[in-house]
């Protein structure tokens, strides 16, 4: 058999760990051949392409990033680069495709298998917002990075008298604010998925600073924002220099903190260090068993699915359902943290 | 309400957060008293306890072992004990106990259950083998050592042409040494499920060296074995001082590949360092879940359960239905890994 | 003898462990008494204090932060609290006081030993620039927190082919970015000491590309500074908000860096992560060898000294060297980088 | 000019940073050649050598082991290797050989020079034991394996009441025992300069118990060993396999300190971790610059010398003088440490 596989979207720790897979299942378990594209689906679109063997994959285990590189193909071109990519894939041989990638990845996944071209797919996004599977690989260490970003700012925000406020990953789903918050033990935490309440955050950290103690963490999603009327700054987003993102929620949660409070409230941005670097225990497992099915998936003719973490089992599931809604954070996840607002 | 609650059997990162989490759920959201026995059910029969609040749990979340002590019961001493535990349970006006606990520990609550005091469990065990719960908090902390010391391991044997055996946690399931295996990129791995071939080790090594891959590296559980007669060593398990952990599988495997291979074949014995320190983000959130939930489930009057993992939500489970069989690791999760068992 | 110790200036890992230290030798070692402030020279000031014996120090010693708490002292407030200070630790009876602080507590440290109290400093900055001492502790821990940052975004900047700024502290020395820089791999360093041109980076990303290296690395200290002219967005240093922190030189870097090279440049701030958490262990020996001496110190009467790192050896040199001129990055510091300054 | 260089002796972190910091200064900076001999002396013999380019070294700064392979040499096959060394040197060209290595290494390499190859050496040893160098590389990292191993026992000796003995590398020289137990916060700290009493480690034990600590972690050199008389059991030192490391000190000395005490001792042997695996940012930095200087030295033609670490500067220092004696711990380094030993 010959197999194609990618990696596209943006980056993500175990996508290294899933090429060794399929490389190894592939090659050392089914004596097939696989072929690696090139920055995502523009390799596949551009040819740029090249043979993946035992000795290729050596030493990727716990190595960030991915040996193919990535890119994300801008929506305008899905529908075209699915006609191109699916007369590639031909010409190169491909007997299955194998993508690996978040939520816009699998949409094209899905397109190109209902155009015919057999497909398996790989979710994956430190977001953990893929619905049908229970967790995707990447988001355990993005947890674990964050979480460890609040174990470090907690201890000087508790000696410095002072309100931390830590701004970690998450535009549309809260779960990496949600599980680092509560492993982090912040006093508040802002999710996408509930328009936070400034007053509420005011009244906790002034609670706080009256019981004694004199500090306090907020963790605070990417994609949260406050309930109307409550941040005035909340209009504000572009500065001087064009770039939305020098004043992200978190900055501006922090400079209105300081107004309302009196206090010193420090902003810190954790940005790409989430995305990086060697993957937990936890996401290298969960990225070679999603290899490992996805390659048995192939033999087995199981195409236009994708692997999918169910309880402790890996099953296969429809793309077609992956990709019609984000799984964000339910009300109950939030009522376990006590700290959410 | 009147909550007790206790830590028992071997040391598990996460306990820590289980106890902040019953008091924090349990003082500040339903404004229950909690009561902490010291040193385990020794506590309860000695009537050492004290008064858990806020404060006394402040910072704890990340600090390994238990600020309660902890202490293993003899198997002999749990009748007797259960009668004493009920009694002076009644005597401290405790409505309800929480237990947090491995199988000793959850089969000593449900003999305390069935005696008529009411009980909700918080299964522990870094070994992940209690049933009815996809996973226990601890696991995951002791996969992460094992297996950044696996990284270590490796870059080190590559480089001197070595084989090294590394010893991991687990006598009765080889859930650590799969986990820590497949995450570390171990060449083989034996667990006390499957009697393990030291012919098959022994071809695997031979092979890689031949391949030009000069190291190789071998994840074995404490509880491992050799198939019959595939070690003469195996019977001399008491080194000259009596002390039988001198010898342990790690120690003896290593030797024997040594004498087969000819190549220096080296033992690295992890031990402790497995069961102790800062817990994962991932152990913290479950901990702090389960302390949670067993809260909720003592004010619904749901005793006799305790709380387990069910895909990404917690539910109530019969802590009898626990404890009737070990978790093992199923054939088809040795299958996923491709190494050598 | 009465030893008076307090922790005043920006956090920094290892203060604890000079206090655990200071303690453990001034009362198990000479049967001292020690004394406590609370928030640097304000608890002075106010009568803040407490007894600090073993069983306080306990368990402390790995621990970010400081137990006793810190604040700065505004420079006007100097010299009245010079005064005050004096007659307090008189009130109290101290017969020496060991401030543990950065430059600024240094001075007060001189004035209050000039106006004739027995002083004997220890030195803290996690920036590395006190004068007469090798190295501080803390600085060891920051530039661990921003190598492990650096090692992350570089494979994320591999895979995505992108251009990463990463700002690290440092305002008037670049300790930190030199020595994270290195061990990071950075491509381009900046520092305070030496004026950056943009050119020079731009340059050195276009080459790197041209030779397929498709991603580049840039550690700016944040007292950084472009050479006159080299970069139009030097002086917009306020943001709409009024907040000068919002575009510190590492945003203004990285948009100036995406303007001219047309490729994504991603900053990335990391802020007071540096500060907090467990330091190293090369912090906490040098923290808790700085405690030992500094109470030997006070027993052989060794007044207006610090405590310094020399070599291998712990040496006491006159505080009024050690705060005349910051420590700064020499140019041959810079040539062993290599990188493009 | 043509620059050999080689690794040597047992696996220290940063070798892959040295040979990169020697390729980046030589290749890029004066435009020399550099061939790397594989597996120490060995491929110098063998005649197993490669060109390396700055895309050979690309990616390795931060990875355990040595891209080139190592091997110890038999002492009695140095002066042989010696003069076919010399002349393998000459018809490669090589017009200086920088050896990276440890005790041995660096005797053969002086042989070496005495003999007319012109010589740069680059010292390194985990123990830290190599005289005219304030530090080396490796040091800080093995410090820093055995110092977080410490962190995680104590918390589980503590919530247990145990005594745990950890046994670090060190042979002849104690220094990761002491400044990892200094880190790690060791009750005792046995070293090879200072043969211990078991009699006082009991004695500090029962006091600790006595005074409400129930626990106790101990730090032992491998090559520490019991003043005469201590311990019975020290004569026994082979076990029934035959391997004489199946019963080092640490698993003696917790036998005796069980036996004694009455109490649960635990041995935990840290072995190869300490040796592998990435190297920390002071380990790069120090590695990093050794590799620049040494490549100047070469230039400038200082044969016969090392890099050496000299307060805040490198320093190039006579190998004959580096080689006559072991650099141990001082007694006034132990007093420092105020635990026993």
């Amino acid at each position: 058999m010959r197999i194609g596989v990618l990696t596209a979207g943006g980056d993500c720790p175990g996508l290294n760990a899933v090429i060794r897979s399929v490389v190894h299942r592939a090659v050392a378990g089914h004596g097939d051949e696989v072929i690696g594209f090139e920055d995502g689906f523009k390799g596949l679109l551009d040819g740029r392409h090249r043979k993946l063997d035992l000795d290729d994959v050596s030493g990727i285990l716990a190595r960030g990033g991915t040996i193919l590189g990535s890119s994300r193909l801008e929506r305008a071109r899905l529908r075209e680069a699915c006609e191109t990519s699916k007369d590639h894939a031909r010409d190169y041989g491909i007997d299955v495709l194998i993508p690996i990638g978040g939520e816009g990845t699998l949409t094209a996944a899905r397109m190109l298998s209902d155009a015919g071209l057999p497909i398996v797919g790989v979710p994956k996004t430190i977001d953990n917002d893929i619905s049908s599977t229970d967790r995707t690989f990447g988001f355990d260490t993005a947890v674990g990075v964050a979480t460890e970003a609040m174990d470090r700012l907690k201890t000087t925000a508790e000696s410095h008298q002072r309100v931390m406020v830590v701004e970690v990953m998450g535009r549309h789903a809260g779960w990496i604010a949600l599980e680092s918050g509560m492993a982090g033990g912040a006093h508040g935490i802002c999710l996408p998925e509930r328009p936070f309440e400034v007053d509420g955050l005011v009244k906790m950290v002034e609670e706080r600073f009256a019981r004694g103690k004199k500090f306090a963490v907020i963790c605070v999603a990417e994609g949260a924002h406050p309930a109307e009327g409550a941040m005035d700054y909340q209009k504000g987003e572009i500065d001087q220099y064009g770039h939305e993102r020098f004043a992200g929620i978190g900055n501006r949660l922090a400079a209105e903190l300081e107004r309302r409070l009196g206090k010193e409230a420090r902003p810190v941005i954790l940005g790409h260090v989430q995305r990086g670097g060697t993957p937990t225990a936890y996401d290298r497992v969960l990225a070679t068993r999603f290899g490992w099915h996805a390659v048995e998936a192939a033999h087995r003719g199981d195409f236009g699915m994708m692997t999918a973490l169910r309880g402790t089992d890996i099953s296969m599931v429809p793309i077609a359902e992956a990709v019609t809604a984000l799984k964000t954070v339910p009300a109950h996840r939030m009522d376990e943290a006590e700290s959410v607002f």
